[in-house]
């Protein structure tokens, strides 16, 4: 069976980067406190556990080495930045779960509940501290302003992200929240990481100031476009090609954009979203009015919207078209068409 | 009434230290979150709230910047560093106080009993990425270089107090702690911060790596002598002093030094800890039973051990004496004979 380019390239980068992950992991002494390392590497999906040793699909990292490549960077130079990132990301999953009480991830009991509230969230700080130090480690690939900058980015993100993370929180009480908010909300939450990840690779090729501008703005527009495709498919989601069933995020009350969409716009859903009923023929009922009201639409038509200005911002920074640009609009396209 | 030198360097320097916090803080942009900016700034003491507005002595910002002065470098360019220990400082103490179930600190009820758990730990993650940032501007009052050491040093500490934070966890449900397991978790816990203070001190004045060394050597034993002489005052302390019940620890079942000793080399003792008793007559005689076996004797050598390599470090350091140096030793010496 033939492969694509982008297929090839991840074949020979991912590897690279669940090496880098492990050498920089393994690179602190954890002698003093064994346990808080077993605990790390589990979330980082390197204990064979219960026979199942799951992670996530490390899209990030990809992201941070094709945009480097793309620049004609090397791509070993962005390697620090590309697993500071992977790692911040994990950091934020075990503070997440905690905050959301989720109780699986990748199909595996999550940090918390398998060795409580406590140990996670010193856990997940370890984890935090362990991604500042990858990022640092650009000053071996690259230089100190480099390396700087890099590190002051990520931690602009960061902010960012306790923003995001902080209006999600807040919204679970909220009984109305705006569809800016929401915006707002996954800007922070979902897109600001995506954009480090896009701008890394740019700060390690040196870019301007103007296409390291145009890298973030590629990457935010592919994380909300990502997101709200994400809430579109948590709704109207074919059950068989995700892998969960369709109108989930409706049995689960989760606010998404199509649903608050809905409570802004749509009487009838608002009326009937109040209700406690929550059986197969309601959530048909549910998703029904939503479609009528032209949420679905309108979720649609947001989703095209940021996928266009991912898809301009990323053809005006990559004027030459090596591989890794190649690999990369491959990849752009595989995450914003999964399932239209 | 006559003031001694560290007083009056004191009334200099830490209102430098409340507005450089206060400067760091506003720098950063919360319109998208007002919510967690009021969270944070509470935490940090600035909210007048019930009348309170109580915070910490900023003991280590004071150290970092009597440190660098003490070798002849410019306080203001210390600044950022000192600022980040105190944001680091701060925020470890938001998660210890969701870790430890601590409902009340510096007689206000602590973040995560005010807004919940969900929004301390997110609060906290904020207010490490806002030491993070801090110290990252070093770069400018320094250079890219000292900037990048000083970051790379704040999160080798960083990762040392999540492993020190892990053990006191993990010793909580443990029935035997052995105490040179405890003091790798105090080294953890409560020295590697003080000694970040000092030698964050030595980077900005750009010390040599030996006296970098001395620096690092002088904060982790006056952190360790500081702790211990904690935990003495925690059950021989006088409580008129203190204004904490004498035998507190013993009360509350916390397991410092002295207990410990005890545990280990008091049958008596140990056999009387295990009962539920603790009534004002059983503490006396559990704190007797201590003082009988040694474990008073032992708490004190240990105090005046590290105490005396906290000084030989010290004066090795400060070949010449300054009037930071001066109110460097000033401090030493309040800090470590409080009630002795």
């Amino acid at each position: 069976m033939q492969t694509s380019l982008l297929q090839d390239i991840q074949q020979t980068l991912l590897p690279k980067i669940e090496s880098a992950l492990k050498a920089s992991f393994e690179g602190h002494d954890f002698s003093n406190s064994p346990t808080l390392k077993q605990m790390l590497a589990y979330h980082m999906g390197w204990v064979v556990d219960e026979g199942n040793n799951q992670h996530g699909k490390r899209i990030r990292p990809l992201l941070t080495l094709l945009c480097a490549g793309a620049m004609d960077a090397p791509i070993e130079d962005a390697l620090p930045g590309a697993v500071a990132i992977e790692f911040l990301h994990n950091f934020t999953l075990i503070h997440d779960d905690i905050e959301d009480q989720s109780p699986i991830r990748h199909g595996r009991p999550t940090l918390w509940t398998k060795w409580g509230i406590a140990h996670a969230i010193n856990a997940g700080d370890a984890l935090f501290t362990i991604a500042q130090m990858a990022v640092l480690d650009l000053v071996k690939t690259t230089d100190a302003v480099i390396a700087n900058q890099a590190t002051k980015k990520l931690n602009q993100v960061c902010l960012h992200l306790t923003q995001g993370q902080h209006l999600d929180i807040a919204f679970e009480t909220e009984t109305k929240v705006e569809l800016q908010a929401y915006l707002t909300m996954i800007s922070g939450k979902t897109a600001a990481l995506v954009a480090l990840s896009t701008v890394m690779g740019g700060l390690v090729a040196r870019q301007s100031q103007n296409r390291l501008a145009l890298l973030t703005e590629y990457g935010k527009n592919l994380g909300l476009a990502f997101q709200i495709q994400d809430d579109y498919l948590g709704i109207w989601g074919d059950t068989e090609t995700l892998g969960k069933s369709t109108s989930g995020d409706i049995q689960s009350r989760k606010k998404t954009l199509p649903i608050l969409y809905g409570l802004e716009n749509c009487p009838q859903f608002q009326e009937a979203w109040q209700k406690e009923d929550r059986s197969s023929q309601q959530i048909t009922q549910l998703a029904n009015f939503l479609s009528d009201c032209g949420a679905q639409a309108h979720t649609l038509a947001q989703v095209n919207y940021y996928t266009k200005q991912a898809f301009d911002a990323l053809e005006q920074v990559l004027n030459v078209k090596n591989k890794y640009a190649q690999a990369l609009f491959e990849l752009t396209e595989t995450l914003l068409h999964r399932n239209f």
